[in-house]
């Protein structure tokens, strides 16, 4: 029997009408507590104890691979980018329900994360334990203590965002992503990054809580936009880059509480097929900030717009070029490149809450879907 | 300037209404000339001498990382999953938009495959350059010769499909497949396979076309089942292992031709989320082949079917457990698990041909779509 310590007001809704909005709007405060005591200012390097390794086996790590199902997938997704970008360790994610049936090749120098809200997902649980008896090193990225992915992993990281009720999970995914932002920038640390470089990416990690507070301050023209599609039954959802595995993440959040078909593609990726499917009646929804893609996810939605299609682009504030383009543009806040996926999910979650309550889902359980996935 | 030494007759439609379907019946024809004069039936191998490289160096590959976009990505998604299992070097496809934007960390014992059609796709181009840069090893699995592609990498195969006019790429998909399949062969007799092991291989691959014809025998089934789901509007293909790649190329095809919002998933997946889209009006096409997979894809059939959802399944011949499940079935022959694949995509691409044709769509021409994407 494990002691659940979480405080009552906790899991109560308090002013809200939903889990699920709570939730999202709780983001800064959860990405706070999953970074707390967890960086170090004066070596510009992140602490992360529970990995349960010593400076000399991380530095050993050649490759990593990481595990998850659903929304966890989707984080390790975004994981593997930053690892790879920052600290230049090659790094992909897989779907557990895959991996495990592949019967993968576990080579020495190649380390595991199993990515679980609950820490109960049976695909995943069972691919950890399929990895570990090729003798490979697991560590585990989960939110409830004791749950049986952080018993039976190596080590890992709690992400601490407190009870998550609603089954469309929101709080979690940013939490999962600040762990793999603060193992990047260990790994980049202890390899090629510097002080300064490593210090340039604490502040902006840093400042993530506060800029989100202002994301959410647009809670209001999200309703509005989501009122103005409410009738639309098909969905793309596009991102480059760090912004691909967002665009994946927001068109499954809208799958899941509103049951509208969204599809998450990478943008350039359209012209590749999708783009016959656009018309007037598929909008598609584009996550463009202020990077070194943005020229690029440009053109795509310069072609999406040239076949009929209406454009809704989450932008950086005072992108005059988007808004030209756009049919609605939600504008977030200038951060630091790596930092944009945090602003860009949370208007998504929005967005799929919203255009739930339009269509009178019930958000907090939405049909066919559980919580925590125990079964294979 | 390029001679092309195609005959005139590979470019007329012959007795076929339309290329794709002239090109999906060619299939049999098509993937026994990718696979000739490069099987070895003494030593049990394959010979693939367009790589340019020697034994030794192919000895000392470690790593698999393919690239394409579109359908020549999921035949680079099912190669490195033949490449894994077979040959036991850890393979991955990423999309090649992705990657030349990624700043890839590349190692010396990687290899890379580049994998496109015409040889001339900008996305595929521009990342095997920036590849090629880093000083990676860059292999071209291409269908027209002396096109960019293969000009530009170290060595590769050619597919030798013929002229491939529709725009919506079918039999270039199962040569690409086979160039993986023969390349898998040789990486693994090199390694770990067995003679025995590699004879039983090619004999299954050999027979390939032979069954092929008994699958293209079902052509006015798939014709009468897209008579009967012309209707619909949302679907979701669903596949596992060797079988996901399938599932996510069979509704690109869907999504082409028909403009029917098609999305492919690994079927284990959908209880993480898109389950919630199931609704009579949305059905599910099956991929369940009697392999190791087959008891997880029935339950995930029942569970689709029990929420309301129709079934459409793919199965071998006498699998009364599927027909129990299903709401239609088309039943494919008994093969060898690792050939299974070619017999799924080829129903798929019918059954997107028949749609298209019952919406009077432009099939070989669909709107939006250019057949080689020379723009990124």
């Amino acid at each position: 029997v494990e002691l659940i310590t979480w405080e009552l007001e906790e899991i109560e809704k308090g002013p809200y009408q939903h889990y699920m909005l709570k939730e999202i709007f709780e983001q800064p405060e959860s990405i706070k507590r999953a970074m707390q005591g967890r960086i170090d200012e004066e070596y510009a390097t992140a602490h992360l104890g529970g990995l349960n390794m010593t400076s000399r086996e991380l530095l050993e790590v050649e490759q990593v691979v990481i595990i998850g199902a659903g929304t966890s997938y989707y984080a390790g997704m975004l994981g593997a980018y930053v690892i790879e970008q920052l600290a230049r360790i090659p790094a992909v994610a897989e779907l557990s329900s895959e991996i495990r049936y592949r019967n993968p090749v576990v080579r020495k120098n190649t380390l595991y994360f199993a990515v679980s809200q609950s820490g109960e997902t049976a695909d995943t649980l069972y691919a950890l334990r399929e990895l570990k008896r090729k003798g490979a090193r697991v560590l585990g990225i989960c939110n409830v203590v004791g749950s049986s992915i952080p018993r039976e992993s190596d080590g890992g990281v709690y992400i601490h965002s407190g009870p998550e009720i609603a089954v469309a999970s929101t709080k979690a995914f940013t939490s999962q992503v600040t762990a793999f932002y603060l193992f990047a920038l260990l790994m980049a640390r202890m390899r090629h990054l510097s002080y300064e470089e490593g210090l340039l990416f604490i502040r902006a990690l840093r400042e993530v809580p506060e800029r989100l507070r202002e994301v959410l301050e647009k809670a209001p023209e999200i309703k509005a936009l989501a009122r103005k599609y409410a009738w639309v039954k098909n969905f793309l959802f596009l991102g480059r880059g760090l912004n691909y595995p967002v665009a994946l993440e927001g068109a499954l959040k809208l799958k899941e509480v509103s049951y509208i078909h969204a599809e998450g593609y990478s943008a350039a990726e359209i012209k590749h097929g999708p783009i016959a499917l656009i018309n007037p009646e598929t909008p598609s929804v584009f996550l463009v900030p202020h990077d070194e893609l943005r020229e690029k996810v440009l053109s795509n939605m310069k072609e999406v717009k040239s076949r009929g299609g209406k454009v809704v682009a989450l932008c950086t504030e005072g992108d005059p070029d988007v808004r030209e383009i756009a049919d609605d543009v939600i504008e977030i806040p200038a951060v630091y490149r790596y930092m944009y996926p945090y602003l860009m999910v949370v208007p998504l979650q929005l967005f799929a809450y919203y255009m739930a309550l339009e269509l009178g889902r019930d958000v907090d359980q939405p049909r066919n879907l559980a919580k925590s996935v125990t079964v294979e």
